[in-house]
């Protein structure tokens, strides 16, 4: 799958490693630490930052960013050293992590590939996972099984900025990890990650699932194609409700209306997902437009469902329906 | 407005108290205490009792409800007495609360009317306000206006029972009252509520305002159009989404899918109210019906822009709409 211009892949992949017991614990205890590159230090990327380095994981720390922010990062201590260019800042990292909207990342991607160190593992933290696996199978050929390691931590996304970023952020979080090699992630996944790695993962990929299970994370395995279609419902989908619901909000009244003030608590929290950032949002929209377009069409569809039977018959057993499932996902 | 067989109003209306500045301050503080009849025991009828008991407003409360509920109300000590009767419960009160679904409190008002003391003010929990109003003035006539003071407190719904009741549910949430007076509140009502109150409520129902006031309720006054339109958009919108996002996610996952689980908080937090009581949302759905449709509408037209303007030029530019209406709410 290698394409013309794009960059020759590494000449012999690292054997994968067949047998962890080790998993569960962070690998890198007792290894020497190693060399880090987080290219973009907003929440995501200052938060991976700060949880890293508080983990012990890093010896050294490079960030990337514009140069305003590689200084207070450096103010803040979370990174070593910083340079805003990104070819110079993966040059002599073990691990490289693109903390920047799925589109910015895979241009990044594409720049920094002829500057990595040998056996270097890319991976990085977009929201959907299809554009950025078909990016490095288009730039890696068959080495990007080795060589990258997508991923997608689900930590809130309303705040944004490294003012905003917490060594906390990724504790108790779902990181979705979607590998590229010929062995998918079966539908249980979920419930056997450390199998699944154990037996399909490079020594690299493993420590740096042992790297974010340091910082707290949950690390499970996914298909890019399965996240995606998820994803569109379980995080996309709400975001949309979210933002037509501001929307809708704000065609029915003016800004200063008093009316507005006679409202419950769960009105703020179904408008608290739309104040995200419009810039991220535009992307995810773009790289997973035909899973969250289906999903808007369901939605749309109950909602039609719901308005033709209000005060009627079937109303009641939509909303039981609905309470049941609610319930179920909680429990 | 009065119609064949309805009660025959009160002869003579108590007149209303022009100035009242102690408004602000419990008015029951240094009165005799009254007595209270709360007919329903669920999550607001048992709050607004247990508030009510600590704030040591009511020299007595009587309670209404099945025998089961009013035996556990005895045991909690937040009623002194009670009667599965509506009548026998409502007929040596100063004041009865209806604390049922919009549509059963309507019929109950229409039961407990000839049995109701002279001078006995009623009030309601209510999520809508129309159809009591009229309801109201189709029992009363004009002494509707001094007799019922109908309310709706905007606390949270999504648990219920008597067993969630809390004497701290309405501290610091807003109460709305919808007089059915000649006077209506201005639109600048929310600002000026005490002035207000002062100036065309009659003494008992400013000793309500202050009764709700005692348990930290922040009391705002409305018309009862005003009130359901606004809510249709602030209250029972939100409610509709989640909802339907619950029936969208239920379509497109089995309750068994291990993919369920990639999600993050945005989600739980879009499908809380989905969790809310069928049998109440029936009713307010029921009684509200037109506004509700009329927010629908509005809102599937949103989500329709936004599905068709998915990584298009459009979408930033509702995104960022949307963002900064969130935000504004906020402040």
């Amino acid at each position: 799958m290698t394409v013309p211009g794009s960059t020759s892949p590494d000449p012999t992949p690292p054997s994968p490693v067949l047998f962890s017991p080790a998993l569960s614990e962070p690998m890198l205890s007792g290894s020497t630490p190693q060399r880090i590159t987080i290219i973009g230090l907003g929440l995501m990327g200052g938060s991976l930052a700060m949880g890293l380095r508080r983990a012990g994981v890093a010896a050294h720390i490079v960030g990337c960013g514009r140069a305003q922010l590689l200084l207070r990062a450096l103010e803040l201590g979370v990174i070593d050293s910083g340079t805003p260019d990104p070819c110079e800042a993966v040059a002599a990292s073990d691990f490289v992590v693109l903390c920047t909207p799925v589109e910015t990342s895979i241009a990044l991607l594409r720049q920094i590939a002829p500057n990595l160190k040998d056996g270097a593992l890319v991976s990085d933290v977009g929201s959907t996972k299809q554009a950025f696996a078909a990016a490095s199978r288009e730039i890696f050929g068959a080495s990007a099984a080795w060589r990258v390691l997508p991923g997608h931590p689900l930590a809130g996304r309303e705040l944004s900025g490294l003012e905003n970023a917490s060594a906390e952020l990724f504790a108790g979080c779902l990181w979705v990890l979607t590998p590229l090699g010929d062995v998918e992630p079966a539908e249980n996944a979920v419930e056997n990650a450390a199998e699944y790695a154990a037996q399909t993962l490079t020594a690299a990929q493993q420590q740096w699932v042992a790297a974010l299970q340091s910082i707290q994370a949950h690390v499970i395995f996914s298909t890019p194609q399965e996240h995606d279609r998820t994803l569109a419902y379980t995080s996309h989908l709400p975001q949309m409700l979210s933002t037509a619901l501001a929307l809708t909000l704000k065609q029915a009244f003016a800004a200063s209306d008093p009316g507005l003030q006679i409202h419950a608590g769960g009105l703020r929290t179904m408008l608290r997902l739309a104040a995200s950032d419009p810039a991220m949002w535009e992307q995810i929209a773009a790289s997973n437009r035909h899973n969250i377009a289906a999903a808007l069409e369901s939605l749309e569809t109950e909602l039609r469902n719901l308005r033709l039977s209000l005060g009627g018959a079937g109303f009641r057993v939509q909303f039981e329906q609905a309470r049941e499932f609610a319930k179920s996902l909680k429990g």
